[in-house]
């Protein structure tokens, strides 16, 4: 059944395979992992010859200079953890990646948003060839979940060697991919799984035979989690005996879920939020009541063999857009007749304890907002990249007064060089932003107690400002890219307009902006006695200190007036202490806040930038300049509504809107 | 042959007709104009039944607060041109066009996207039929040109009622009818054309038999108009004997012609500018060389009667993100091969003299300009309503603190009302702006000559404003509208997401935001000693002294701050004279000033409102207030860069970028 110009392509397919049976277990030898480092890569040489992009050809060095000049990557890989990784080695990934994403990845990008994924004949979700391609060819380069331990199937190559490569694809073909969700599914169970878990059903993500998915809306309960229906029973008086886990039956409807048809694995892992009923059959209101399973496509065995289709049904795919290539599904977990006697629902092991869920979940959450900060950054820096490149050769006017007959390149006109401008601020922004957290996370395994504390603090403040300000910014810097092409830009006949679609779901997905805001406003703020504002007040302070002692002075300044704007307008919001005042104006203060983080990290990039012989150093003094010239000025206006308490939106009646 | 997906489908038809042969005229009488304004409208009862839309209910009485309560139309229709019209008879033209609308126009805009236009077997490009039943309807409802006078077809309908209509179609069906170009095609050949190039072109497209285009860019030649290539050479030795005008053979090729080929109608009038080789074959360089040039798709005779098809061939059609409705075209002018001895070229008629082209076709601009400012705003309404709709039945989360079991309407959380105003103010502040447009139109044609000097100034000056800031600003807000869907809102399920992609053309067409800027800064602010400038802010001042009087005193100093600070902006700009100077920041200018003019556009309706019974009256309110709390406040930081002379975008090595 292929998709109908209504939105939904109802699927009417039965899937055909019987009744979960009972299962019993013996846990097998796992083969010794052999992978690692310096063997990852190697694969590319069997695949396609590889193309040169203007994307990849400036991304690779602006990424260069991110890890080495800014983050001293050098420095990290002295530590014990990444004995394995030199910079050659980090270096020869980085090109190697490239070449993928350039080869493979951007031609089957276009070709993923033309032929959107459809309900083929045989009821299975029909992804383009170029993807099924990409997908060998990332797979065989094998560094899904490198960053974790050996002893997972990782190679511990350090986050933020493993985010410059994730940007690198990012930028190439966002709509490819099911890499997202699969990392921070496989991470989710193998933090909190059991070892049996960890062997069944991460392992097999982190070598990229399965993908993941997070299953958490429904249709009633996007935002509202708390509204979740889907409901889990134990299976049977033994269900707390099976060896993958206290085994449930899973009844309900998702809705939302990326990457959850598709054949490019021959299995896929759902973790799914449901509630499990009291003794007396009722069901708690409230996330508490959350509890979190993993529940697969297909039955598996103990060393992952696949057994028999769990009674998981596709029953429509959305159709967006932008980000077309990755399917979007609603799913209906047990909705086939139970036989007779029979249990009916998928199964489903639980994670964890009972009402862990939601905790759990935000483990996977966090990471995805994150990834999600990452994948918009890379979109708008390859908006960027395609609009540079088609500014530097294309001839359209000429300076003012001349009368050369000769058009010149439009690069050369102000009003474009503004636009270009702006797309490096925001992209190169965000990126360096997902790059920094990247390193706090590696600091998380690697670094000392203090760094550890420090770290976490930051990492708890700066993800909802790493899932929304890319969201915002780069889908600005993606429009920009198509104005600078003009009627080109519009046209098929360039990608910019597909970026600039692909990104309009970043600010939605994941969590929107609304609840990004909330977040920060209203819990990281203020958690564990204002620790996180704290920890990052006295990082941007640290950076403001060193500027000016490198003749940053003016920029010195207007990152401390702006910080204190944001420190008083925190305590003004919260004044009376209530959440229904300080909350009224949560978007305004979260796009304020994010402007200045944005502002401080191209304040530290330029601080990089001028004691570097990098090629790519006087770009990052541009983008500071343009950032803290036209975009920080902005700042004042958000944040003055809130520390006003504006109360408008708040209080006016819906009926006169 | 149908579309290809990189973008282009080459048509490779020949057209298969002869080569014109000359023609000899005679004027026939042309039936009595029998149509007047009581009449018009009488045809919908012979269309489908209507049905009722989110957007048309609203849309109707905002439009009748803006035209009666805001602009004082009784006053108006006092006027003796008007005599045929009365409030009775505006009003249900508005009912009867919202019907159409509602019943037409809106079902056919989301089938006109997904079944986008291609070239069939026979050559010919096809159009859903959907929108040939829309273009049926229109055409009979009779109001295309209502505003022109009595004797050339129209029955001098105020344009503002005109462009409240057009506002309610374009909100239904922005994809739909080739309206806005015909219109002005037809104002063009009107104001500029003899007795019988109006009788033979103009009329046939106010009676909405044809169509008309704007072919002005080329490949080479978009924004840098000057470099246009297309050449046109006199049609043998008694070339200007001919009585539709001097003729002339076009060659050349065309670029991004919207609605230049479909089978709406039986002929399509494009005005082409060509340049005229000296007699030594030089063709000049500059904008002085252009000429502007009648070419029928159909070459006809002197009643109007399709004769022969003129070498006017397709030759590709762009492949667009949005706004796909309208075929957007690649032309080839005098393609095809000379027989024996026989000329070569496209027939077409000179309008005017020879180097008047641009001058003549500025007429056709600055109203497509104007247009395209309604329709961005009417799309930014459409977005706004269907959101507004959606947040009222939604039911997703509860107040802070609440643990009712019933979820709430989304419209009662504080950001989402926010992001309902937001729209609001731009959709609202957007279509008020336009209706104001129109406004001055009606005063040129009967208002007093100080009402004429002082209006022609304001029409001047707003231009460029209106070109740019809906189509800036509307595009933020349809954005909006997908996020309060939040997922539902990237589905094809709702029409937002549609709505966004058709605005986004709107920046671009018809002079990019930057041309605008340069018009605007460079000259418009200056024109005749500064008249225009001084004009608004003589307009301005007046709105500020009964905004004190009707206790609006920080409104009134807010905005008296803001347009000080645009005046000092201004003067700081062009300190050096130098435009080179003056034009480095030229689009934050255009931005700054453009939210300067909302903010006095939105005072002025609050202060109608204040005294106003209008249902509508209280939610202008709401919008003020929203658009100076939220909006105004971001006017320095554009203003800034300008004032201080910031000159690194002006500067910067494209090298760095």
């Amino acid at each position: 059944m292929t998709a109908t110009p209504t939105g939904w392509s109802r699927s009417d397919l039965t899937n055909g395979v019987r009744r979960a049976r009972p299962l019993s277990w013996q846990t097998p030898p796992i083969a010794p992992r052999r992978r690692n480092a310096r063997r990852r890569g190697a694969f590319t040489k069997d695949d396609d010859p590889v193309t040169t992009s203007a994307i990849q050809r400036k991304l690779v060095p602006t990424l260069d200079f991110l890890l080495f000049d800014w983050l001293s990557l050098n420095a990290l890989l002295e530590r014990p953890r990444y004995q394995d990784h030199s910079d050659e080695t980090c270096r020869a990934l980085m090109r190697a990646a490239s070449d993928i994403a350039a080869g493979l990845f951007e031609p089957g990008n276009r070709v993923s948003d033309m032929e959107e994924p459809y309900i083929g004949p045989d009821g299975e979700v029909v992804l383009p060839a170029t993807t099924h391609r990409a997908w060998k060819a990332y797979r065989s380069f094998g560094l899904m979940g490198a960053s974790h331990d050996d002893e997972v199937g990782g190679s511990q190559l350090p986050r933020t060697v493993d985010m410059a490569i994730r940007v690198l694809f990012s930028a190439a073909g966002p709509n490819l991919l099911p890499i997202l969700l699969t990392e921070s599914n496989a991470a989710l169970i193998l933090a909190h799984g059991t070892e049996q878990q960890r062997r069944v059903f991460a392992l097999p993500q982190v070598e990229c035979r399965w993908t993941g998915t997070m299953a958490m809306s429904e249709s009633q309960a996007g935002s509202s989690v708390a509204d979740i229906l889907t409901q889990a029973t134990p299976d049977g008086e033994e269900f707390d005996k099976d060896l993958l886990g206290p085994r449930y039956r899973i009844i309900g409807e998702k809705m939302w879920i990326s990457g959850a048809e598709h054949t490019l694995t021959e299995n896929i892992v759902h973790l799914v939020l449901a509630k499990i009923p009291d003794t007396d059959g009722t069901v708690s209101a409230g996330t508490g009541a959350l509890s979190l399973f993993i529940v697969p496509k297909f039955i598996v065995g103990p060393a992952s063999e696949i057994l028999e289709r769990n009674d998981v049904a596709l029953i429509g795919l959305n159709h967006k857009l932008g980000n077309r290539g990755i399917p979007n599904t609603a799913l209906s977990f047990g909705g086939r007749e139970a036989g007779p006697g029979g249990p009916k629902g998928a199964l489903g092991y639980l994670v964890g304890r009972p009402g862990e869920g939601l905790a759990q979940m935000f483990h996977m959450m966090n990471a995805a907002r994150a990834e999600i900060g990452l994948l918009a950054s890379a979109i708008g820096y390859a908006g960027f990249a395609v609009s540079l490149d088609y500014a530097k050769t294309r001839l359209q006017g000429r300076p003012r007064g001349s009368r050369t007959p000769t058009q010149v390149p439009i690069v050369e006109h102000a009003d474009v060089k503004r636009m270009l401008l702006a797309q490096k601020s925001y992209a190169e922004g965000g990126i360096a932003l997902a790059m920094y957290v990247a390193k706090l996370l590696d600091d998380q395994q690697t670094g000392s107690a203090e760094d550890r504390r420090h770290g976490g603090a930051l990492l708890d403040i700066l993800t909802p400002v790493l899932k929304s300000w890319p969201s915002e910014w780069c889908l600005e810097g993606n429009s920009l890219a198509i104005q600078v092409l003009g009627g080109a830009g519009y046209t098929r006949d360039f990608p910019v307009e597909q970026y600039w679609r692909d990104q309009r779901l970043n600010m939605i997905h994941e969590g929107t902006h609304g609840i990004q805001a909330i977040d920060l406003l209203g819990r990281k703020v203020r958690l564990r006695g204002g620790e996180c504002l704290t920890a990052l007040g006295a990082t941007i302070e640290g950076t403001i200190r060193s500027a000016r002692e490198a003749e940053f002075a003016t920029e010195a300044d207007a990152l401390e007036r702006a910080w204190t704007s944001v420190l008083e307008t925190t305590d003004k919001a919260w004044a009376s202490g209530e959440a229904h005042d300080a909350l009224a104006n949560a978007t305004p203060y979260l796009q304020g806040f994010g402007h200045v983080v944005i502002a401080w990290i191209h304040l530290s990039l330029a601080l990089a930038a001028k004691t570097s012989t990098h090629p790519e150093a006087a770009g990052r003094m541009a983008a500071m300049d343009y950032f803290f010239a036209y975009e920080l000025p902005r700042v004042g206006a958000w944040l003055d509504v809130v520390a006003s308490h504006q109360n408008l939106c708040r209080d006016v009646d819906a009926a006169v809107l």
